[in-house]
């Protein structure tokens, strides 16, 4: 299996930091494909990454390293870590990101190498570490375990009589609310931000033009959308509105 | 010749949808490469897509996936296909994105998998079979001969008296008005929405500064520009605008 | 070690123009990894995107080809180059974006083939002679040696006195004012604009929320931040400004 290394910033598109690390991750992990997962993370959203990575990391296959950084503390004192969770290995910092990997996840500090840039570890730390692992380092040839990462994991639904209780995590670029409801279990009607958005359908090609449907989403929770349009704004809802179904 | 697919969405950058896509390809493709054509069209714009497809498709060699998923009807009964011409290959849903494709494609009907996201089926459908075309696996073997996709070819250029007369076909970044006007035909002035904007010239280096100019683009038809200016915004123009030279 | 290309244009994103050029260099140099730089460019910026071209030009290692087609007189009779320095290759306009390349760095002119596209060059010239040079042809081979390509190096700091005079390079996209003062010489007060924003410190991190900040950035030059904020919009500077410290 060829080495694969992702990548989830907050870096943007238009400067040379992507590119930096790039040079760094292929300097040092010859034919590693790269896989841009986005750099257009909010400004340190942490909420944001955490959900997209919670998308995406078990879709890589095993030996995967995926870079996760979303740094506002960069050159303060948070440490940097590397992680390993069902065969798939992680670089990020130590400030909440990786709260999606599972409880048997395990995680090592980093060592902050000497001339490193106390503003760019993505290139200096990150980078050098992620190109160690996707060649087969151990973890813990790559730093000390630690059993204390911080850890803010997303809020989860919860049960209220009959019904559930959860939020809104994410708004994609569809203006799609995301919530925390599990699809499999909600029978009655949704209802977001107290709007009443119906029961549950198969898709939004099941909804006339421009009308509000909740749905599964491919993410295996429920989504609320407008066909061919932007719930989001209709809604005027954003993340961590309530969400009961 | 190393396996590749290129991807052209509406997905965008900053959610995980592509990232979910790629997961799939390389678990399924081991050692695959994949390009991006872009993910910035507008959403369910199938003219732009069609249009930028055709750019590009027989650029990559044979062997080639092209993963084309613009899809605003996904989860309604449209069909998923899947097509080869001049030895590329397509992932596309039925919806004419892939009107470009030659007299002499083949196309065939894909299965939708069990447990497919009604609203995901590219990374639940087209993504898992641009994996097995890459690697080889015959047209028919990943889905049943049909002989009726649809198709809403690109409006056609015809002669009026000594006149060609077409329309805007695209705009690009640059604000620069593509059309298909063929471009060994026109002799005479260029007229775009009842603007005049001379006769062609070799390129828009011919032209001064916020000059409007037209010449022989480069996907051979005749395009009109404004030199370090955007054409577009100076003449109000879109696509679907009469073209006449 | 595998053939890396690099790119760094003003192409944008959601246009063929790149997909075609990817195209063009993977039909010829099969094998390759393609790496984006930016596409971000804004339209015919030569001091963006030399000065981008210098952080991550030695990044990638010996044998990289750096495709840097910034080219707003593609059409005219300006130069096409190809250039070695230090084991890397690079192909690019003769408009002065290769400024940062060292003084012992090689050029040729590139012949431009019969039936190039007058406004594709990107495509027509520069992506096959990317292809030749990643799969170890000689320089020489491509073109003819010429020493008088043009120059347009950026402004470098002087000394005034006890004090260093420069001016700001670039601005990113978090807003961070990158200058062209030495990193290792400023010991006083840093002002850039008229402002006064105090001495060096270690990093951003060391500043309050939304505060003006100097440090040595990951390029090696002093830069201005706010931390968690923009720095070019709080000071209203931009490119060109000058800068003491």
């Amino acid at each position: 299996m060829p080495a694969i290394i992702t990548l989830l910033t907050d870096y943007g598109t238009r400067d040379s930091y992507v590119a930096e690390v790039k040079g760094v991750l292929l300097a040092n992990a010859p034919g590693a494909a790269l896989v841009d997962v986005t750099h257009d993370i909010a400004l340190g959203d942490l909420r944001a990454a955490s959900y997209l990575l919670s998308r995406v990391w078990e879709r890589f296959p095993r030996g995967t390293v995926h870079f996760v950084v979303v740094d506002p503390g960069v050159g303060t004192p948070r440490r940097a870590l590397a992680a390993e969770a069902h065969g798939r290995f992680f670089v990020a910092p130590d400030n909440g990101v990786l709260s999606p990997l599972p409880a048997d996840a395990r995680f090592v500090e980093l060592p902050v190498p000497a001339g490193a840039s106390p503003t760019f570890h993505g290139r200096d730390v990150f980078a050098p570490a992620a190109a160690q692992l996707v060649h087969g380092s151990a973890l813990t040839h790559v730093g000390h375990l630690i059993t204390d990462p911080y850890r803010s994991p997303l809020a989860a639904a919860r049960r209220d009589g009959n019904a559930w209780v959860g939020e809104v995590v994410y708004v994609d670029r569809f203006g799609t609310l995301v919530t925390n409801l599990p699809g499999a279990a909600p029978g009655g009607r949704i209802r977001v931000g107290g709007h009443d958005v119906g029961a549950l359908r198969l898709t939004f090609g099941d909804a006339k033009h421009g009308e509000l449907v909740a749905f599964v989403g491919s993410g295996g929770t429920v989504e609320i959308a407008a066909r061919e349009g932007n719930a989001a704004q209709l809604l005027g809802v954003a993340v961590g509105v309530e969400v009961r179904g």
